[in-house]
């Protein structure tokens, strides 16, 4: 370890540098696979630290992983090659809303559920709600482009990022956008960077929009006797002249799956359920349901049950947000995927998922925000059976290949990270990589900004699970 | 004039080579300022042909200007640096629906019209709509993010693509996205590329998102006393809890230009008048015009004009649709901007006009998107005085330099091109430009793609509009 880093990182943070081994252990893993321990930790809490630190990384050649609550399930915050990892969750202080801009300013260490809550206060929204929303930051949000259930309607986290402050890999700091929803001025380097993994610049403050916050919500929970017709139901409902506002689907395994933990009366025969929601005022969302009872009867769809109150709609909601829960309850390791397929084709991607869960024998529960072609098809494996984990390993690359024959994408919302690199090539092709990578090294040309994520190693052609380093 | 150039390209499109100067004249001029001349003409109807005319210019480091229908308000099409223009319009044919996913996928020379048209057949909704819909192409509006009146609730056209398929500088295809809302696989490419100008790759097609149709609509025209009142009923109304569909201003200037023009009876002695939309179930929308009047009230409000019926809504937004006509009509030339500020800051920016109005003695109308802060003031000018014109080129820089100052920007939908290129580093800075001329550079390094827009000259420092170069 160099002295003269250790130092001048020591310089910049004092004792918000963290260097021992049992500190610098914990800062290795994420929500995804593989442990790997930084040289450094640092604990930011300004723009000037972020632009600090980053100098030092430029001068000295080594790399900077940013992370928040690291809750991410792509491998994002991973500190693949060393370096420093530069810890955002102490910077969680600054929140500040502009009511009549319609605006919210917060730092990246800010929990995105705190984001809800102020929005609330005053009576608007911030639509964006990954489901660790209590947990995780709204800067690990900006890295990955975090969606959620109101993606259908309200889309995903870039969707409500304005403007940005960025330190670059040369340390500078830029503005990137501004106050407003409108805005061309030049290239929008706002929505390049959110979603680019803390490769090509460190985020150290957005500037997020707001909307006025709906004045109700009306849930249905409609039974499936079988997946075809519940995906199928999926385009009637959208194309019925209806925007629900969510629409949650759970195939058998997960609808008992969160039976078995917490018994909630659910049925256990059904295929599939899904969850729509409708929002707006009250009486409208009376007569959306009564539009989307009419589409789904021309489809021979009855089971169409409105929850009556709001303690009934709580429930609904209930269910959907156990499943991980469950699923993590059973001990096993969860291996949580987000390939996102055309809307037409979610009943052919349920088939296919079906068809690979019995060639290779694994347990796998499909969920997902059905409404965006986002589905979550969840292996439950035993780490410790490297046999199992190469089978799922080869079932995790069929359910890729699908997703991207059928016109889809390997991630709707969760990043590539370590995770998906292996496949990035598969999807946007040869000269799209090549695209890709310029713009990398154009802006970061010493590699020094989460190397390692997004783009293949050399050679790397396969999903490996098992890759840990620790000693 | 090179004959091997013209060779190759005559190869590639035979009689959709011009080479005529009157054809080339023909193909100088867009909807801003200045008059060019290109080399060459190329009319291309296929991605095949736009990737042989792009390996031409790459290979002999000749320009390449895309070219829609030339509205461009910023000078996007403008040849500017002589070489290739590449006209789309003939490639008009490709126009493909998918309503059970809710896409359409079309080739650059559609008009964004006629996308209008073919959603509406199937009960769907494209909501970009810039005020020459029915005769720009969805190339032009890709090329600079157009908006329109819909931005305060549906965003603008980036909001609405999902994949694109481009030519690169060095003559590659590549496709980014796809034809998923949710999508995180590798750097936002598509984002990065609309409101590109043209500058980092030509699009070839685009995969457009739609969303269902809105059951209904209603529309209240509201007139004020002063302009500051109407600026504050702007937030007023945002936080209500209603979310405007449309929500348009117009100045007593812009009141009077449309009674002269076409005699609807408006009210000339009012300061202005603000048009606000709501869509949804017809019932929902009665009760959401009764939260604004209530809202309005509180601050004192109260000339709220609910249109009776369809034809009466109909008529109120073609007093929106005749300001421009009605400017035009008085045979002066018209220099639209579209500085957009933070909703709080509308009333200041409107004030500071009237300031600019009185002391450079100019004829300024102000109308626009008011419920994303998107103004246009529009200043009606005899080009040929050219002391007039100068304080013109003062007038629109002081209105830049206030909309920086309020946290706004230069622009919200019209593009830098040519007309903001010497602002861009007062709004980004100059490390922000630096970023940007990095991305600039990697992905064009031989400078081919429509050279001379977004990024200033050596020393340019100001908007000059007398710039023709035409013999």
């Amino acid at each position: 370890m160099s002295n003269a880093i250790e130092q001048k990182l020591h310089e910049i943070l004092g004792d918000r540098l963290l260097t021992d081994v049992d500190d610098r252990i914990s800062y290795g893993f994420d929500g995804s696979f593989g442990q790997y321990i930084p040289d450094y930790v640092v604990q930011v809490i300004s723009a000037e630290e972020v632009q600090a630190v980053v100098r030092v990384a430029d001068e000295f050649v080594i790399p900077v992983t940013p992370r928040g609550a690291a809750t991410s399930l792509s491998g994002g915050p991973l500190p693949v090659a060393g370096g420093i990892v530069m810890d955002f969750s102490q910077w969680n202080h600054y929140l500040e809303i502009f009511p009549d801009d319609l605006l919210i300013k917060v730092s990246p260490g800010v929990r995105t559920g705190d984001i809800h809550k102020l929005a609330d206060d005053y009576n608007l929204m911030y639509p964006p709600d990954p489901s660790s929303s209590s947990v995780c930051t709204i800067g690990g949000n900006l890295a990955e482009n975090a969606g959620g259930p109101r993606g259908v309607k309200y889309g995903v986290t870039k969707d409500y990022v304005l403007g940005l402050q960025v330190v670059t890999a040369d340390g500078s700091i830029i503005h990137t956008g501004g106050q407003t929803v409108k805005n061309v001025t030049g290239y929008d380097l706002t929505k390049l960077l959110v979603g680019s993994e803390g490769t090509l610049g460190i985020i150290t403050e957005a500037t997020l929009r707001l909307i006025p916050k709906p004045l109700d919500t009306m849930t249905a929970m409609i039974v499936y006797d079988d997946l075809y017709t519940a995906g199928k139901s999926i385009s009637t409902i959208l194309t019925s002249g209806v925007r629900p506002s969510k629409m949650e689907i759970l195939d058998q395994n997960a609808i008992n799956k969160v039976e078995d933990y917490a018994g909630l009366d659910l049925p256990r025969e059904a295929a599939a359920v899904l969850l729509v929601e409708v929002d707006g005022d009250t009486e409208a969302l009376k007569k959306e349901m009564e539009v989307i009872r009419s589409a789904l009867k021309k489809i021979g769809v009855t089971g169409v049950n409105i929850a009556g109150d709001k303690e009934e709609e709580a429930k609904l909601w209930q269910v959907r947000k156990l499943v991980s829960p469950a699923i993590v309850s059973s001990g096993y390791t969860k291996i949580s995927e987000d390939a996102t397929v055309p809307l037409s084709k979610i009943p052919d991607m349920f088939k296919k998922i079906d068809e690979i869960k019995e060639k290779y024998h694994l347990n796998i529960v499909v969920f997902g925000h059905a409404g965006d072609g986002n589905l979550h098809p969840t292996i439950n494996t035993n780490m410790r059976d490297a046999e199992e984990v190469s089978r799922v390993e080869d079932a995790v690359e069929e359910i890729f290949n699908y997703a991207i024959e059928l016109g889809g994408t390997l991630s709707g919302e969760h990043g590539i990270g370590t995770m998906k690199r292996a496949f990035l090539e598969k999807e946007v092709g040869q000269a799209g990589l090549e695209f890709q990578k310029a713009v990398k090294k154009a802006l970061d040309p010493k590699n020094i900004l989460n190397p390692g994520k997004i783009f293949p190693n050399p050679g790397e052609k396969r999903l490996v699970l098992n890759n840990d380093t620790a000693p």
